[in-house]
């Protein structure tokens, strides 16, 4: 990242010393930067299932917050749920929305570039016949995702694509979809 | 998928005859099983936005939920957040889990195979080195993603591994992850 230029501490609500004091640490050390981020879900019945989210590993050490935060998924009645949250591929979408404007809220305060206000829509196209086993050549999973990004910036209306780009730059979400993560499933005895 | 052996229209809370209903209908008629799930994300402050899910279209028409299911995403204090909700790669977790979980279930009620009980639990290994700028040869996202699956069937030990195997067999978000899928992230003037 280059040097904020900027007096406040404090740019787009991100703590731009601390941020700038993580990068020192993390390059001296970078062992400092190794996370395993983890979850457990558990059956609810039908298409409902729940995670929880609590603790995860970073800078050497495990961190736990006080409480679990609960995620409840569902499918909608079409698909033969009962609407108790979210579907699965529909997280897909919040996990990239978030990730890529909390990409450009950083990188953009590590430039001491002020956002002001930043909004964004999503959507992914899916065809079930994947999923339902009818043809093997067509991907169960998204076969395009589009994400629309509406930004009000103390930047020159030009430099508003280059704020944008330091979404898919940056983010760890982005890359996990674009590029082919490794993924083991496997009975646990 | 094969044809279900059983009486009862309700297996593992899957609505069996409604499913195989649904495959004769795509069947006949491809373009009811393309959908286009969607998300807008508003941000909120610092690592801090939120994610509203609430219509998608799909089967030929829009559906609407009557209310819109909100998540919130943030980073942990480590991560200069301040755990408002899980952060973007933990719901990447949420997203597998469940959607892992709903192909097991979905695809053993079409085999007739009862499951009493599942759990899994995830772990995704990330390096923050990509993400803060600080080395381009480090991945931004996952490294990789692991997942263990506890389940409790009505089939024989043996027959576990093959029943866990229709996760990654048939799950939309399994694919997504693991392939590597086009997202475009545009400025929307």
């Amino acid at each position: 990242m280059q040097q904020a230029q900027v007096s406040s501490t404090l740019v787009n609500g991100v703590d731009v010393d601390k941020l700038y004091g993580t990068i020192d640490t993390v390059k001296r050390a970078p062992v400092v930067a190794t996370f395993r981020f983890r979850a457990n879900n558990t059956w609810m019945g039908g298409g409902h299932n729940r995670t929880t989210i609590q603790n995860f590993y970073g800078t050497q050490q495990d961190h736990q917050r006080p409480e679990p935060f609960t995620l409840d998924a569902d499918e909608p009645p079409v698909l033969l749920g009962e609407d108790h949250g979210p579907n699965p591929v529909e997280y897909v979408l919040t996990a990239l929305a978030a990730c890529v404007t909390t990409s450009i809220v950083y990188h953009a305060a590590a430039r001491g570039i002020t956002i002001n206000a930043m909004e964004s829509r999503l959507e992914g196209d899916l065809d079930l016949q994947g999923f339902l086993g009818i043809r093997d050549d067509v991907p169960r999973g998204y076969k395009q995702i589009r994400m629309f990004v509406k930004i009000d910036a103390d930047a020159p209306p030009e430099k508003l694509e280059e704020l944008v780009k330091l979404g898919p730059t940056y983010s760890p979400v982005y890359d996990t979809i674009t590029r082919a993560v490794p993924v083991s499933v496997q009975l646990d005895k």
